[in-house]
């Protein structure tokens, strides 16, 4: 039976649970936010803890867990949090190895918990009209931009060029839309990283699909001065559907669609909520494995050394 | 209800094929060889067509395929086999990118038929024993070396080179072996990949696990000169366990323990007649998985240019 009112915690209080967790849970009429897993500050007026065990021990009731970690160490927190009893909901990207990934679902099952894999980007209010709007039309050929200024997005963020990130941090975004929009799937052609020679992860990467034999042509660019540009342009026989601003805008022929002003994050939580109620996954790692195989099968340049 | 002789198709008649499937099936008393799909010759005395659909309207009551096709392109051919009620096998690397072979088992259920992701290694006559020995045992450390020299293993293939491959070729083998003997998952924790300036793939790795906490060091070899290594030691609290050969020879604290002298493609095939006769599948694809978490997440380092 749902419960009216899902008690849940935090993990990992970091820049993405304050700016868009905690303010969205406040303002949630299904969620309460009761507890933090966290090694440092917690939200004001809720425990903190440093471990899931402590929590579960201290607070009452607790029904979830949404977890903002670092995607590194993640599996461990997981498999206690599903010991625990808890409905879990993770932060993009799922997971810190693909090995690991695939171990997530298994895991939710056996326990017999909701797992929900979390992409806002697909909450973007442009989504869903543009997957409705794309059924049955002829696609011709997709182009995607997502090109922006890391200096401006993640300034002085060191982690952003640990191997396997790089421009693939919001990639992997445009990556969540597509592969939701689209109604087949994404075949790589090929991929070039190209790599700063002071940095282990790309600046910039061109990749080439297929899907359904017509190409899907997605540029990443991590040092675009000038306009910044999230684009998904897709060209069909029946007339050419733009999504932009990160598919938060929708316009066909030009001409632009009403879409409701709706934040991604409260409607990533409503959509969890209706999987506690519905007793259902979401754990969909598409997105992640395409990353995979840009890294896996890319070609890589060395280009000019980025500084900040 | 198993039939007695399984009707088998060859796709894609290389060097593999012609080394150690024409002539394992040949040898078999459960399959029969009766046609090929190939762009050259088919085997001796077999007819050859150039698609599934083509074989299957010639050659009456064909029951499986076994696909030794490069793995870029082999999903449409798997695809194809499944839509003709084939039940499938095919040979290591299972497939071209991540994405798709996160669809080989979602199709082959769907068509109600058996898959057979295989790891011909997994079948070295010492994986079983070492698998059982290490039941209950107490895992201390992991070492496996697998190093040997591509000139003479792959002499002037240059296929070998593409990105996602290199010594990652035979270093996969390596990786089928322990995921299949250890108790417990690897987890990565870190990688480095030496890739010759001249070249897009690795020709050495280093890649650092954990398994249960305990460390696992694995390195990769494609310039080894002087004595070749397919070895994998297990230390553990009760004794050392020493496989070699590629595991086709197994010791115990430097005592060789007796093994069945069993070529791995007759019980690649009789494991594909189990599964066939059960209508279970077995498609594993972990060690793939392992393999794209080391491109993914692994640094790069530029090495001497390589020459045959």
């Amino acid at each position: 039976m749902a419960v009216s009112t899902i008690r849940i915690a935090l993990a990992g209080i970091g820049k993405i649970a304050r700016d868009q967790h905690i303010p969205t849970i406040a303002a949630s009429d299904r969620f309460e936010l009761v507890a933090a897993v966290t090694r440092h500050e917690p939200p004001e007026g809720v425990p903190g803890f440093t471990t899931v065990a402590e929590m579960m021990a201290a607070v009452p009731d607790i029904h979830a867990i949404s977890i903002c970690t670092p995607p590194r160490g993640r599996l461990a927190l997981i498999e206690e949090a599903l010991a625990h009893g808890l409905d879990v909901m993770i932060e993009k990207p799922p997971a810190g190895t693909i090995a690991e990934a695939a171990r997530f679902q298994p895991l939710a099952e056996a326990a017999g918990k909701v797992l929900h894999a979390t992409w806002h980007s697909r909450e973007a209010a442009g989504v869903e009209p543009a997957r409705e709007w794309l059924k049955g039309k002829t696609i011709q050929k997709v182009i995607c931009n997502w090109k922006e200024d890391v200096r401006v997005w993640h300034p002085g963020q060191e982690w952003i060029w640990e191997p396997g990130i790089g421009v693939f941090d919001p990639g992997i975004n445009a990556l969540s839309v597509l592969t939701a929009i689209l109604p087949a799937p994404l075949e790589l052609q090929s991929a070039e990283l190209r790599v700063p020679e002071n940095r282990a992860a790309p600046i910039a990467a061109d990749l080439a699909y297929q899907m359904d034999g017509k190409p899907v042509a997605v540029a990443f660019d991590f040092d675009q001065q000038g306009p910044q540009s999230w684009d998904i342009i897709v060209q069909c026989a029946e007339g050419e559907l733009q999504l932009s601003m990160g598919a938060s805008q929708m316009a066909v022929d030009g001409k632009p669609v009403d879409l409701p002003d709706d934040p991604e994050y409260a409607r990533l939580y409503r959509h969890f909520a209706r999987l506690v109620d519905a007793r259902q996954s979401d754990a969909d790692l598409t997105p992640f494995r395409h990353v995979a195989d840009a890294f896996l099968f890319g070609t890589r340049k060395q280009v000019d050394a980025f500084h900040w």
